[in-house]
């Protein structure tokens, strides 16, 4: 038997497990050319609940009634196709189920035994690579200056932050609750990491940037977006990759878009899957610096399939630590 | 004896005539190197009312009781100066003044007599060089894309849309009232122009947009670039030139933020002094058009130093008609 979530009705406001449902049927036997895997780890990124809705966005809107898309890592448990074996390692766009039948189309094979499977999925993939991209093609800091990343210690924003303090940056990371900041500053190495959830956040981002702010890697919008522009210098640079705020139903406006003019800003929103010429770099540099112990994450990780709606739904109101995963094996 | 405006105090909300005041002296004589001009045209642009507000912005906040800045047409009325002739026609930065004694710093000859002399203050001078920068080397529409462009019968916006018309692309302007809007269209030669002082702005906006807008060059900011914002596609661009919407003491927000993330947008806020190596080839490529029929303008013309309050209060409240100019002489 093979047990899905597929997406049950599309959320009117804030997502809620109604909107979700647990399905199960027979596998499939395999034909010639296929292969059986197994999903070990799933994946539950922000992205999806914008792909919930039906709005015009990078992605079509998800069919209702489908099983949740998201990337897996898996392993081959059965194979009629002569590239796979059983056993074999691959990261899949298998979506929210235990086991599928597939030709191998969108399989690819871990490139590297010594790192965690999961991490292909954090740090070492997507998110990462998220990361890397916003950060060295549009941020681009240079060594002394300041940068600031919303979300930090978050899959993606915990990657910009250590990337850009290897390049000679200030980071100054913005995350929810002390025992986030205490992990963004003591185990990341950001130059500091403020807390968006205090009075004080304010007072506390203008004294975390004596210089300024010259780029800044956005996973949020919202008011923390609002304060973190209203600090940058002269010809800043904002890689708009995330729009947490904004998520649950409700948009936060940009409270002052003039200070584009005035400080001569330039924002570029980006989605990773349109910039695959970098993956290949990027998940080579990344996985380097995770073995050399230069990139840390953190996960938080749900058990069992039943449980992936409230990891979701948690994750989007913050209640995750690091990436947020789904054991399913 | 000199007759000048000087900034008397700085606006709390809206700038009131109390904010200015005409003050004369006698002129001083003129010293080995000196030049006395009599300036003919005051230019009067949005950017000086940003200067006269203490805020961090492109340039420092205009000094209180000093003559108030600008750009003038002049004729040199007395020379001491071996460089400038009684009768040279010339741009200065004189301000708000009728007469001027300069060593020469900040003169510029008028290169072509055939052109008329005001022209150099709007569509061949800095307005029309904002609008050639701004569409050349940010928006680049392709031959066959569409642009927005705010405040279209402006001295910027009615530039930006004939040299993007020029270039092939489909060209919708936006206006406040049938009068200027008609103006846009039949004169111009825009594809179309909305009045965003109509109750069906935001659909008739989509109508003139059957393909969505790639290009966006935006002087006003506030519910006009949300409106544009919403039609942009895919990798759009966006030229921040302006934020007519705000500056009269109140802010507008960006309505929806998130659609730079949806829809992979560019927004770049830029201001025309800090590109002075594209000034020369800007401004022949706006003579020569000018010379062949190409690039039309209007102006407002208000007549006397003694109304140049009330015409620049005028002209932020959208009343002038294209480029707003007082004659001085």
């Amino acid at each position: 038997m093979n047990r899905a979530v597929i997406l049950a009705r599309r959320p009117q406001a804030e997502v809620g497990l109604d909107d979700f449902r647990l399905v199960s049927w027979p596998l499939a036997s395999l034909a010639d050319g296929d292969v059986l895997i197994r999903n070990d780890y799933l994946s539950l990124d922000p992205y999806m609940r914008r792909r919930m809705v039906d709005a015009r966005s990078y992605a079509e809107p998800h069919p209702l009634h489908a099983v949740m898309c998201g990337e897996t890592v898996a392993t081959v448990v059965e194979s009629r196709n002569r590239s796979w074996r059983v056993g074999d390692r691959v990261t899949a766009r298998s979506g929210w189920q235990e086991y599928e039948v597939t030709n191998g189309a969108g399989l690819t094979r871990l490139p590297d035994a010594e790192i965690p499977a999961s991490a292909y999925l954090g740090a070492i993939g997507m998110p990462g690579i998220t990361a890397w991209y916003g950060l060295n093609q549009i941020c681009r800091p240079r060594a002394g200056q300041t940068i600031a990343v919303s979300a930090a210690s978050g899959a993606v924003g915990s990657v910009v932050g250590q990337l850009a303090a290897l390049q000679g940056a200030l980071v100054i990371g913005v995350a929810g609750g002390p025992e986030k900041c205490s992990y963004v500053r003591d185990e990341l190495g950001f130059g500091a990491c403020v807390d968006y959830k205090q009075a004080s956040f304010k007072d506390q981002l203008r004294d975390a940037a004596p210089r300024g702010i010259d780029c800044y890697f956005d996973n949020v919008g919202g008011f923390v977006t609002d304060e973190v522009m209203a600090l940058m210098n002269d010809f800043g640079r904002i890689a708009m990759c995330g729009v947490m705020a904004s998520v649950e139903g409700s948009v936060a406006p940009m409270a002052n878009p003039t200070l584009i003019l005035r400080y001569r800003l330039s924002i570029q929103g980006f989605i990773i899957s349109e910039h695959r010429e970098f993956w290949a770099q990027a998940s080579k540099n990344l996985r380097e610096l995770y073995k050399s112990g230069h990139l840390k994450y953190r996960e938080t990780v749900a058990h069992g399939l039943e449980n992936a709606p409230a990891a979701f739904i948690g994750m989007l109101k913050g209640k995750n630590f690091g990436k947020q995963l789904v054991k399913l094996s």
